[in-house]
């Protein structure tokens, strides 16, 4: 019993910052930084869907909470924008607004799993998804798929052999964070199949939908509406992360519920920050192109520059280091970079990886990217 | 199991929104409306303090994230502000921010609380806090207290008579919101005093601390800092709600388990909105004493009008209209205001309170408040 001095065991056992053994390096560090350890963007956001845009004499609410759901204009501009990009009729209430897509998938988890539950994660995953379903007292079970599942039938096998009497639902992230894979829609479809037959939940984190460089990102949910909460991200679109605001769309029935836990968490997404989210919505698709071209570019250099594969999405390249460790392991790899000013997420924040690294291509302009490739390529004997 | 089509148990036990029923009507209504339902405020927020007021030029980072705890110079600002408004010396690393109060409670609960265990809640209270305890599978116990204890003894007797095996907090909002009274000090001493013999976590919801009219606010956690979270918001302080910034200060040891929980449910605290509250806390307190000054005396006005005991303090009347109900009960009277413009706020929202309704002094500019009130007023027969 969690009374005083103990924490809940749940959130106790959850490791702590994934990056806070070399924070501290971070902010001393004397010379040229590469902090390719962050996913975000060197960018600005797109001119009149910036903060110092906004007049409050033009929008006089701006002070003030919003609709815990999402301000109407806003709701309404994300349903026909993922009507228009997934193909699938969406109205304004199947969409929940929220404090980034990292509130939007707490609402998920918050609203569809009992303590105890177990949530299927595709991994490599984004790291915060296991503390999520940890933090709402469930358990995250990483599924190490891609790289592994070479077919639809090989992925609905993974599936299959890791779900057990308490799962409940599965998440996955295409283009995925870390790799930059997109997985392809034939194992989506197999994938969205296996849910049906099994009752379960799905999951799909597609804040990366925006950045593709080869192949094409296929929706999940219109393979299962019924069961399908689909999560966006104005920050990872328009270089906003700042401001706190993205949405997820799932089935109607459900949208109260998820309402109810956001609503219990952070009560309502900052205003102005749905502000101008809406005016990106209508605006800021010739940045996104912008962006996308600046984006590929780098994460392409940094491919050749590694001998890796380049990435088909998202910002980032996951790299199996093994071959660079000595006995300091990979804390000791990081150790290394770091003292060089390179700074680069590890491994096992992304699920059972204990040699790999992500490094995030466009969290740095271009040309200082190139330099802290420059930095790992040596590093990794290259 | 809450696999689909279900939600959660506990979610979906909880009630929805506490407003739902008659928001239609307020987005439909005609005439002047009288939004005395929402807690929030109608003045703008002090000027250099507006998120207009923000040049990225100046603020480089205030497009991307900030550091999930908070940045630096907000964490040191607020930590020298509980210095100095309570009287105990506290540290940035006693501090988390986060996405509003609201944000601050979430991490506070999804920290201390296994699912299952109780969290006492002195009633009438903050409609969201019995939310966040279900959010996080814990079981929210709503002690009727205000009106009801009269001396340290009763305050003491009425919590241990709540208090259970798997109870692991105590949970009090002073200056309280929905009463507008203050807790006194020898009562909240006597609390403290009663935690520690049961090895209990206190949570105060400080937010109000600002907006004292008559007496004195007496700040909890000095009384107890070992076992003490308390609660303060820019929102209510500064009127910049819907920015999502608030922070929340405790026990050193559980900091870092605070952060994980936000860090998983909104991750970081809008950045933008965390440059303007440093802002305030340096610059803004004659703002703080005009607003008060204009609350005091559109809180006495209300008070007088409907002959109820005047605030001590918040923004908040909570007022028994038992003798003005008819067969169709609080719903019927809340509608019967609704045609004439005017929201309330359910007393149920509170606790045990059927006959009961809250308004909002301050959501409205004061000459719009009056008329409002002149509303109930007639319609409670005053």
């Amino acid at each position: 019993m969690p009374r005083h001095p103990r924490a809940a065991a749940s959130v106790t056992a959850m490791s702590g910052s994934i990056f806070s053994a070399l924070a501290g390096r971070l902010a001393e560090y004397p010379g040229e930084v590469y902090p390719l350890h962050v996913g975000d963007t060197w960018m600005d956001p797109p001119e009149g869907c910036r903060l110092e845009d906004l007049k409050a004499s033009e929008h006089p609410g701006m002070n003030r909470y919003a609709s815990p759901r999402g301000m109407l204009e806003l709701l309404e501009a994300s349903a026909a924008e993922v009507t228009r990009r997934s193909g699938l009729e969406t109205e304004p209430r199947e969409v929940l607004v929220a404090a980034g897509a990292t509130g939007a998938l707490g609402a998920v988890i918050g609203a569809i799993m009992d303590p105890g539950e177990e949530v299927l994660i595709l991994a490599p995953h984004w790291p915060l998804i296991a503390g999520i379903v940890r933090s709402f007292h469930g358990v995250a079970v990483q599924v190490p798929f891609l790289g592994l599942a070479d077919s639809p039938e090989t992925a609905v096998e993974i599936v299959r052999e890791a779900a057990g009497e308490r799962t409940v639902a599965l998440y996955l992230s295409t283009p995925n964070n870390p790799t930059g894979r997109l997985i392809p829609r034939s194992w989506l479809e197999a994938l969205a199949e296996w849910a049906r037959r099994r009752n379960l939940w799905l999951i799909a984190d597609e804040v990366y939908e925006h950045y593709v460089y080869r192949g094409e990102h296929a929706y999940l949910r219109p393979m299962a509406p019924e069961r399908t909460f689909a999560c966006h991200s104005f920050s990872k679109a328009y270089g906003m992360a700042g401001n706190r605001c993205g949405y997820v769309v799932g089935p109607e029935a459900l949208m109260d519920q998820l309402r109810k836990v956001s609503t219990h968490t952070f009560y309502s997404t900052p205003t102005a920050s749905q502000i101008v989210a809406a005016e990106a919505l209508r605006s800021a698709q010739p940045w996104v192109e912008r962006a996308a071209a600046s984006y590929r570019r780098a994460g392409e250099a940094a491919a050749q520059r590694l001998g890796v594969t380049p990435p088909d999405g998202s910002t980032f390249l996951f790299v199996d280091v093994a071959h660079a460790l000595d006995d300091q392991g990979l804390l000791g790899f990081l150790e290394r970079a770091a003292e060089r000013g390179l700074f680069l997420a590890p491994g096992p924040s992304f699920g059972p990886y204990p040699t790999h690294v992500r490094l995030c291509f466009t969290s740095a302009p271009p040309e200082v990217v190139a330099r802290g490739v420059e930095v790992l390529a040596q590093l990794m004997g290259r």
